[in-house]
């Protein structure tokens, strides 16, 4: 099947004018997203014209040490920053806003998004001082905005978070449908179902290219209503002879509506633990998006008032977060503390990298003497993206010309392009794009051009500078084998060696076990030094390097370890 | 439920007479695997007999950088090495034999197992020079014996390794049944099924105490048997117009058997890829438990003279581990190179910690343009491990007075004793332990006495020393923010600093970003050294505390990082 690289298909694309490409097309550039999950963001250019969708960040795993977040390489967009015309959000996760205070830094534009997403990215703003940089405009699905050449339209679907929308981006060439993130919901938790019927509409205009969500192209099936675990929380709450606790992600407003409902239904108070769920909360309160009486809520302070059986707790800390609610409460180092007869509810799923600390916490919590429930024991939980058939019923409502799927690993793609392929879909229309990769559509044939500049850049502490590859390698040969420091210090004029050599380390091993070992290592490093000298010019520089390879040298074939050595030379 | 914790429900044992425990009784000691995988070791002890039943390591995660193998710690045994009168070993397993190797060179003792399991072990042995530490005994199941006042009897089980055996362990106050690890497969590849006749029989002559694997105590239903996977190999070798790559774990040879038998059936040659690989094919070969033609295996040399319709491929690298061959491939830097039409099939469950390293080499595959089967698409891998209805069972046919969910997490210890609780079993005689812990029996009551010497050694490198915790935690915090050197030369007897400080790094800034930083930072630190000075002693010692304390604010105030700080002070 050559529709797995987006080369080998594009250059078997069906046959169109003989001449050049039309110079009246666009280009499609994912900037990130592409073959990954995380730190979404496509450029869509039409002439001098570009939107930018999305802004997000993805977090690192344990291969990054040290490193804070990941954000798309921005090169692209600074060079042609003035012919940004927008930058259009999809919905409020991180991995599709997160990294919006580091662009808007580089590039000034007008922000677009519902009324929620403009909520949450104004608050990531205003933590990085950045209000002032770009106006923020609420839109209604529905209302078309218009960005030079292209016009945006927002349509309402459902996901898991409120207020997310797929974006139809008519073009002078045609018709792109990007779906973002979403799930087919016909009774979500607001009333406010996907809107199918915009989907078939498009697709009888003409839908040139379609931008499919692939993250559980692997899953057969639908993925149950949103609402599906309210009926879940009111058993738990009910069988629960003592208080429950909730954790979910901090951004699930449905989630937490829920939880709420099923508190009050069951004269429960609610308790709220956790920075950022507490100011969801707060901000989705005041855009509407979360309905509940005042006297609802009581203070951590309150709750002992209360008898266990009429209190309801929520936190964060489903992903496991060391520094998160639950993680606290897991180690009993939280003014909540877990008694015998709480019940514990995950309502979440393990994001890749998590599942070790999530299952330590879970296992902390049944320590304490918790019952915890999690989806493999209780249906806790529902994804907020598509299954196989809702992906085939938007593939079929929209009946595009190409399809790319997106925002998935390969392994995604590969289930996403067999799943269409089945459905009598020409492999050949199915285009697998990587970040950079610039995607010219002209209404009738896809080209693949010469990309544009892309890659990851790694964040890493407050002055938010990039982490090199030399400077992970070295953090990683750190974690592993410690560092050993080797002071030598040497005559100015005749270059004698002055003094012992001194040798310290860290976590390289006890030091108990590194005294007599880093004595020979000196006397070792003492003799291939004055050989040095004596063999002719001795100079910090070659003393360095005979100093670091002695000791390395040395300490592997006594130890088998290789730490890092750092040697220094001081002229004195 | 009072059940979870070891302590409450012991404290609330059933009523036994009111004198103190009788001197007649055994101690069941686990020294690793209790409250979690991995690490197997338990010791049983009547009077000045011990007898140890496995000896196994567990492989690190992220957590604990550096760190090669976890092994159980040998205190309690070393102190008692007199008494041990026996090593079991219940099947080949790393996480049961693994450990072998290092306890055989603190304490000798003969060596129990069936064949396979001693073939393995002995290769191991072998490796580390050992063969000479203790006699190895091969048994068969139904064969009893003696080691001094206890008397062990393997049963024959099924697990996802030949020769597996539970323990009946016949002791003067009454039996202790040991499941090990296994399931319940009537219809294995080697026609040697679960013997569950024997644990009827031994529940009618009555079982004071059930240790048993919990590991799928979560999963419902029974896990379906081997002989599943040969008919979706089928399946996939059938398919396939290409090559077909199959990966497991090098110890599964009914897998291997399986795949064998396949290749064969399909007229498909077969290669195999992989030390271990290769190695335990050897050994299970030689011992009659894999049974195949000559012809059928040819080299990877030999390949390229059959068509890729009539090859299939066995590899190592089931678990995405960096240099097995499998990932090799993945990274087309193996002499086997994947070409579009090649299938790849995973036939095996991630082990946990494992995820990203098995998605990201199945990712590079799909690129290389194979097509790759896992086991969210194809049921290409069975568990080794009972599922619930396999558990109940053998509760059911064993009928102990006692039980001890072992050889699990604490949530699937819970998920055992919610589950023989809805069965009627008396939640008081669900005994949770932790390494370390003495279990006193007597054939009617149970006790917890104080715990022996107990933990987890961290095996680092061809030393064998142990890590440290102070040791792992400079490694996680170098990881994390690199390390800063910096390096003062002290007159010695003015206490001037001579010369500038030299700072260096590793891990921290790339080059370009420190020079300006580490001059200002010298510079501080020589004012801080003259103040020193001036207020009246200056020594090595508070000299490079002052060092490293100046350095540390400053990088911290300047780039909110916080890298590992050394100070050097040379007095010259």
């Amino acid at each position: 099947m050559t529709a797995k690289k987006a080369e080998p298909q594009l250059h078997a694309r069906p046959a169109g004018p003989a001449e050049a490409p039309s110079a009246h097309g666009v280009e499609v550039i994912p900037l990130g997203g592409a073959a990954e999950i995380g730190k979404n963001m496509i450029a869509v250019r039409s002439g001098d014209d570009i939107i930018v969708i999305d802004a997000g960040v993805t977090f690192p795993g344990a291969d990054l040490p040290g490193v804070d977040l990941i954000i798309p390489d921005f090169a692209y967009l600074i060079e042609n920053a003035a012919c940004v015309r927008g930058i259009v959000l999809t919905h409020g996760h991180e991995d599709h806003i997160g990294a919006l205070p580091f662009l808007l830094k580089r590039l000034s534009a007008p922000v677009y998004g519902t009324a929620l997403t403009i909520g949450f990215a104004r608050e990531r703003l205003d933590e990085h001082d950045l209000l002032d940089r770009a106006p923020l405009h609420v839109f209604e699905p529905g209302q078309r905005i218009t960005l030079g050449s292209i016009e945006i339209e927002p349509i309402r679907v459902t996901h898991s978070i409120p207020g997310t929308v797929s974006l139809a981006i008519h073009t002078p060439v045609g018709l792109i449908v990007h779906t973002g993130d979403f799930k087919v919901d016909h009774t979500p938790v607001d009333g406010k179902p996907f809107d199918a019927a915009r989907f078939a509409q498009l697709g009888d205009e003409g839908v040139m290219l379609l931008i499919s969500d692939t993250v559980n192209a692997e899953k057969k099936g639908w993925v149950p209503s949103e609402s599906v675990v309210g009926k879940v929380f009111d058993q738990h709450f009910g069988d629960a002879d003592g208080r429950v606790l909730v954790t979910t992600f901090a951004s699930n407003i449905h989630r937490i509506q829920q939880f709420l409902d099923t508190a009050d239904r069951h004269g429960r108070k609610a308790v709220i633990a956790g920075r950022s769920m507490i100011r969801n909360i707060r901000v989705a309160r005041e855009l509407g998006y979360l309905k509940y009486p005042d006297e609802l809520l009581i203070t951590v302070e309150e709750m002992d008032e209360y008898p266990p059986r009429d209190i309801a707790i929520l936190t964060t800390g489903s992903q496991g977060e060391p520094l998160s609610a639950l993680s606290q409460i897991s180690r009993d180092s939280h003014r909540i503390r877990i008694r015998p007869g709480d019940t514990v509810v995950m309502s979440s799923t393990p994001i890749p990298g998590n599942e070790d600390a999530i299952w330590r916490t879970v296992n902390r919590l049944i320590r304490l003497g918790a019952r915890v429930f999690y989806d493999l024991l209780s249906p806790v939980h529902v994804s907020g993206h598509a299954n196989q058939e809702e992906l085939k019923l938007v593939l079929s409502l929209t009946r595009p010309l190409y399809v790319v799927p997106f925002h998935g690993e390969p392994r995604m793609m590969q289930a996403y392009t067999d799943m269409v392929t089945a459905m009598g879909f020409d492999p050949d229309r199915i285009l697998w794009l990587d970040n950079g990769d610039r995607l010219w559509l002209d209404g009738v044939d896809a080209e693949l051009r010469a990309p544009v500049p892309t890659g990851r850049v790694l964040v890493d502490g407050i002055s938010a500078g990039a982490v090199s590859d030399a400077v992970l390698r070295d953090r990683r040969h750190l974690a592993t084998g410690g560092t050993v420091v080797v002071t030598v210090a040497l005559d100015e004029s005749t270059g004698e060696v002055l003094d012992d050599p001194q040798i310290v380390s860290r976590g390289f091993l006890h030091p108990e076990e590194t005294d007599g070992l880093f004595e020979e290592a000196a006397e070792l490093v003492v003799q291939a030094l004055e050989e040095l000298r004596s063999g002719g010019g001795i100079d910090d520089e070659n003393a360095g390097t005979v100093a670091k390879d002695t000791v390395s040298r040395f300490l592997r074939r006594r130890t088998g370890r290789r730490p890092v050595v750092v040697p220094v030379v001081m002229e004195v």
